[in-house]
């Protein structure tokens, strides 16, 4: 699993740093979260496949959110797009979406599926045989989801050596790899925890921004391994991030403890301040394991994490 | 007069390229012209002062022309604004940037101020008592329209040290600088040319982009001072700039030459070419006077021009 940090600062673009966007590398998937203005530069400069994406999860409609979308659908049929794209967003994205295609006559060449979102509570959205992701209602001035990307328990990992010892036949590999036992030439049955070892655990990765800080988040973000949380403010502004509907690096750090999450990553920075480390220090007060994202970084939560 | 390349660089924004977005300065204006996904951030690189756009031409509904405007206009709001922001450009555009701001209830604090354009023929879109602006049709893929900006003639500038001499009062020079003669303390007239020197004569800027080799645009650019035409392909894909409705750099320099323009400046390049020398290499064949646009790039047609 890692997190590729687009874009990570609030409000606007600047000529150094961008707006909300990321992408989750988990299980094979390439899944965008967010896109602001200049995502799809951000994508280009990083190195990531284009064509590799096929789900984007926009969190609400605030420009420093989605304005990169249109951009995004329309580079897609440049780039001569054929599988389907598919969107999960608020209420409304279809039509705004559609609308600057349709002005430009410009219609995609590839099936372009939007999954509009408008419940107040949690739903599951997107299911495969290798992953879930679930939105998680987030408090803010506008309609808000927060996603939560589980990973399902993956096979167990074959060992080759002992189906060989053993005279397991390659014909049984699928069901052990399932758990199953295996059955040796002589019809013995072979235990699985002989011919196998034990696969990653599966990992987790909640995305919350933006939100005002909301303790009801820590039932949805309970051990989860990875949270990312917006800390637009430092806690000299606590008052600026209530009405705004934004939160400080302290709040996002006590959601962190309360949920008790294995590596906190704090973004969607206010560009007020002098110093990204302020924002660490801050929640370092409250929880150990915080991270500070920053356009271009990459988190590698491959191998086992602590949680 | 000059003119600020935002972005040249056709079809979509990559690392080191951006869609079309310029910059007229002229006679204290500074017109906006496209707003490619990025611009704001060009806007930002470039230096240029965002309060001091108050008028935006935008030529045509793709992607590459207007992606940036959401973004441009909501950043307007975060940054205070309260003058009025006109834009101009095809019907349309005030249902799209009106849905964008309406789904992140992200209204402006400033009037926004739409003058949608529908008319085939050449229109006088906007005047003051300095500068012109009228449409120019172009033939595209869709409804666009070039413009063209026209000075008007400036004030004659007074020779102060003459009007002393000559026993001229301060209280006629107003009147002096709009081309009347002078009288003397004895009520004898001192004739106009006594007392002031020519102006610089009154200067043009033509935007084409995009547009298919159509020589009957030549009516509208006859003797411009700068034409700004794009060339998307090299002569080697003419028939790609039929079919697209797009230019070679040998056909805008043939609209250049036909139309006698002052200078042609090149841009809208395709990303397929090596180098930007092939398209000037191509025009100069037809055309003497040729300029190569690139992305930060500032012409100054500041002082006397040929024309």
């Amino acid at each position: 699993m890692k997190v590729h940090i687009l874009g990570c600062y609030s409000a606007t673009p600047r000529a150094l740093t961008n707006p909300t966007a990321q992408v989750l590398e988990i299980r094979n998937h390439l899944f965008l979260i967010d896109c602001g203005e200049g995502t799809q530069v951000q994508l280009r400069k990083n190195k990531i496949k284009f064509s590799r994406i096929n789900h984007v999860f926009i969190s609400h409609l605030h420009g420093d959110h989605f304005f990169g979308l249109p951009g995004l659908v329309s580079t897609f049929r440049l780039l001569g797009r054929k599988k389907e794209l598919h969107i999960y967003g608020p209420k409304g994205i279809k039509e705004a979406i559609t609308l600057m295609l349709k002005l430009g006559d410009s219609w995609t060449t590839y099936p372009l599926l939007f999954h509009e979102l408008g419940s107040k509570g949690s739903e599951l959205i997107f299911e495969d045989d290798k992953v879930t992701v679930e939105t998680i209602p987030l408090k803010h001035r506008i309609y808000t989801n927060g996603f939560l990307f589980k990973e399902k328990p993956a096979l167990r990992k074959l060992n080759i050596a002992a189906a060989r010892k053993y005279g397991v036949d390659k014909s049984q590999f699928n069901l052990i790899k399932q758990g199953s036992d295996g059955t040796d030439t002589e019809g013995k049955t072979i235990f699985n925890e002989l011919l196998t070892h034990d696969p990653e655990p599966p990992k987790s990765y909640a995305f919350c921004s933006d939100t005002v800080y909301d303790e009801g988040l820590v039932n949805f973000l309970r051990k989860v391994h990875v949270l990312y949380h917006e800390s637009t403010f430092l806690t000299s502004d606590e008052h600026l991030a209530l009405k705004t509907k934004h939160s400080t690096a302290a709040q996002a750090a006590k959601i962190a403890k309360l949920a008790d999450v294995g590596t906190l990553i704090l973004g969607h920075y206010s560009m007020r301040y002098g110093s990204l480390e302020l924002f660490k220090k801050e929640a370092e007060a409250h929880f150990d394991r915080v991270a500070l994202a920053d356009d271009g970084k990459v988190f590698d939560f491959s191998g086992n994490l602590s949680q």
